[in-house]
């Protein structure tokens, strides 16, 4: 079998920097961080092995900047870089910039991830590969005139999708012809100007779904299995705030299929490491393909608490060349798991970012309470980059339990300093609801929440 | 079914009693803390929805002073208290003030306390349900000639114990008749001292042995379940310092011999809530009987880590009247665990604690790792009470991961303040110690390793 690495260079900041150097720390891996100025003093930084400082605040000046990155691998001498998610993991050019320097990509193959990336053309390939996907555009729609002649199609409502997008941006429904005119010109300005590539896609929107996905991973001696799925309904804006597994709202039937449908669409596109294959599920069970991350996940704790699997560590495993050491016949789901994400947001305030001094920073404990937090009492949360401050992780033996840990794992974090509100208030009404308690909620349901009520009531 | 109870009392402090408070919380149970002047700022306190002052720093003015404890209970209309382990946690005569007050004790029934806190009686008694125990004295040994008749009898080296002693103390060994004379004087007069009562027995001593415990379960309705053993070989001077599960040294034969020991044991004598039967294994997979704790162990989480189940959950339901939720074939082993206990000691000056403020104090986090703790950054760890500051509590497939993920967690967790030292170092280097690692290590592994090697070794 190969060897494993010796020194694995993260390309990422805050927690999901932090997470990656435990799991390499506990595999006996070095690791190099990377950061900006404005990242001096995180804990991600001094808890790596060696660090070295890539550029300025701005991320297009250090995270996202590839040659810095590249020279800091290897100037240190590490074989291998894990892109976290975000900045550069799914960017195909890096992965083949890393390639070309004899540095091994944590993620997937640069073709496939060029393949992933590309969401119109994912589509109809899974499409392809038997996967149910919405109606819609073949590949992208250069014009407006098109647009409007496919949505014709289809019918009202469209939704208008950058085939670059990611992270939310680069998404938006039309519900009649007048309003695609001006979507489809906004989302393509977004897009160029955001992703650096205009390309937009078209498919039917579904006014009430919930947001399904299925964790895979697969090696590169073509093992591939499914981890089960996580519902992500609970988003604001199509940024996830809540997430669970199983999903409430799934009948086994479904799960099953949908674990299907992951793996034949991983395996059509050749796909290796981890990786989520995103469906839409309606109110009458219908299923549908939405795109593929290919990368490791904000929410991938979930998961791991349902099967006590190492995600990071069977990345960095797969990447090695080393096969899956399970099958899909010996993956083991247990009890339920709920994920919240504490950001630096003030509900109030229209979720204007709070960053400042965390003068009082007591993460919560106890049993089946996992943290992760790029953060410690008396850092800094600086105002550069995403206002996530920690994700509270609980598990229990059913989603009632679970929720209730939530609850009280939420109700123990203490976060304070000057100017510094937290989403934490507003998560813990959200696990109040009857609509999340019944599991009736959509993709919708806290836009459409937060539209009825002031958010002065989301006291922070 | 009975309801649960509206309002618990937490007769303990510290890590255990915010412990017991989190589980009130899940189960939407309100909670009072007593308190100690010393306590008076402590995290466990304003953790609480109500807190009662019952007296000065000294334990027997406030801990210990029943009562205080019971006036607490009935002034705040609490109609159960939780006594954590240590203080009250296994006083029969506290037990039965309880009842007289109506108030539910939880934990076993008065006389089932009484018996099992008598550990010359509840020896002879797991003998009678067909329980392998050592040679030793038929109950109590009343002067000094009946010791050496027995010793004489069952050949040395003997051990002595006081009847009523706990927690590692009033236990001497004797490697000759000139030695049983200074031990039997020297542990009687402990034992009055210390518990109250002078009764020892003598049993024939085992030199190098393993402590293996099976966790049990039995509800008030003739059900018992046994979570499945803790390894607690790793001792110093019968301290526990890192318990694990499942033990690395026991064959699957004896593992579930022990499981039917337990049970058989439990159901002799009536036993109800959670417990804890404590075993020797010796190398040549020898097995006998050693006593039982009546109460929740310190080392309990790496049951709860095994097997998803929530202990203190249980025992409330237990004291409730509630049946248990799940049969002995229900309970599902999964992993290994591993817990640390982090005390402000200073193994370099012969573990003398080190009370004092914690001005840094990070605790670990990410995959498979539970804190429990009392305090949080800011808090004064005060003078009067044992020297425990965190248990470290890890989780992982194998017991090679769980040990790597024990290393990272307690390399991660920096504690720091003024005069403050902690046994992280000398932890790290057990865990990291050959014999530990190839699972050799009995009881005595500790003590003979820090005989060899000058304290300074174990630097703080």
């Amino acid at each position: 079998m190969k060897p494993l690495f010796d020194k694995v260079l993260i390309a990422n900041r805050g927690e999901i920097a932090l997470r990656v150097a435990r799991t390499c720390r506990e595999m006996g891996i070095r690791t190099v961080a990377v950061h900006s100025t404005a990242d001096r003093d995180a804990r991600f930084v001094s808890y790596a092995d060696e660090s070295v400082h890539i550029g300025p605040g701005p991320a297009k000046r250090s995270y996202l900047y590839v040659p810095n990155v590249i020279e800091a691998a290897l100037r240190t001498g590490a074989e291998a870089i894990h892109p976290g998610y975000g900045f550069l993991s799914e960017d195909a050019d890096f992965a083949q910039v890393c390639a070309e320097n004899g540095i091994t990509f944590i993620g997937p193959r640069p073709e496939v991830m060029e393949c992933v990336g590309d969401k119109a053309r994912v589509r109809s390939l899974m499409a392809a590969a038997g996967l149910p996907v919405l109606p819609g555009s073949e590949g992208t729609v250069p014009t407006l005139g098109d647009a409007e002649a496919i949505a014709g199609e289809i019918g009202y409502p469209v939704i208008v999708k950058a085939a670059a997008g990611g992270g939310g941006r680069g998404i938006e429904v039309a519900g009649d012809r007048a309003e695609l005119q001006e979507v489809y010109r906004r989302t393509t300005a977004l897009a160029r100007q955001v992703f650096g590539n205009g390309d937009v896609y078209i498919e039917r929107y579904l006014p009430a779904a919930r947001h399904v996905e299925i964790q895979l991973l697969c090696d590169e001696l073509g093992n591939a299995v499914h981890l089960g799925e996580r519902d992500c309904s609970l988003q604001r804006r199509n940024q996830k705030l809540i997430e669970e597994a199983p999903s409430p709202a799934l009948p086994q039937r479904l799960r099953a299929l949908l674990g299907e449908y992951a793996v034949a669409g991983a395996r059509s596109v050749g796909y290796t490491g981890a990786g989520t294959m995103e469906f839409l599920v309606d109110p009458a069970g219908n299923v549908t393909f939405m795109e593929i991350n290919g990368r490791i996940q904000v929410e991938h704790p979930v998961t791991e608490m349902l099967t006590g699997i190492d995600l990071v560590r069977e990345q960095i495993r797969v990447a090695a060349g080393h096969p899956l050491p399970f099958t899909q016949q010996e993956v083991r789901f247990t009890g339920a798991a709920v994920e919240c994400r504490v950001n630096a947001e003030d509900p109030r305030a229209g979720f204007r970012p709070t960053p400042g001094r965390l003068e009082v920073f007591r993460v919560p404990g106890g049993p089946g309470t996992r943290v992760d937090s790029g953060f410690a009492q008396g850092d800094t949360v600086p105002p550069n980059y995403d206002s996530l401050v920690a994700k509270v992780i609980v598990w229990a033996p059913s989603r009632e339990e679970a929720i209730a840990r939530a609850q009280r794992a939420l109700a123990e974090f203490e976060v304070g300093g000057p100017g510094v509100a937290t989403t934490i208030p507003l998560l813990r009404q959200l696990l109040a609801h009857p609509s999340f308690e019944r599991a009736e909620h959509t993709t919708r349901f806290v836009d459409e929440l937060m539209a009825e009520q002031p958010t002065t009531r989301w006291a922070a």
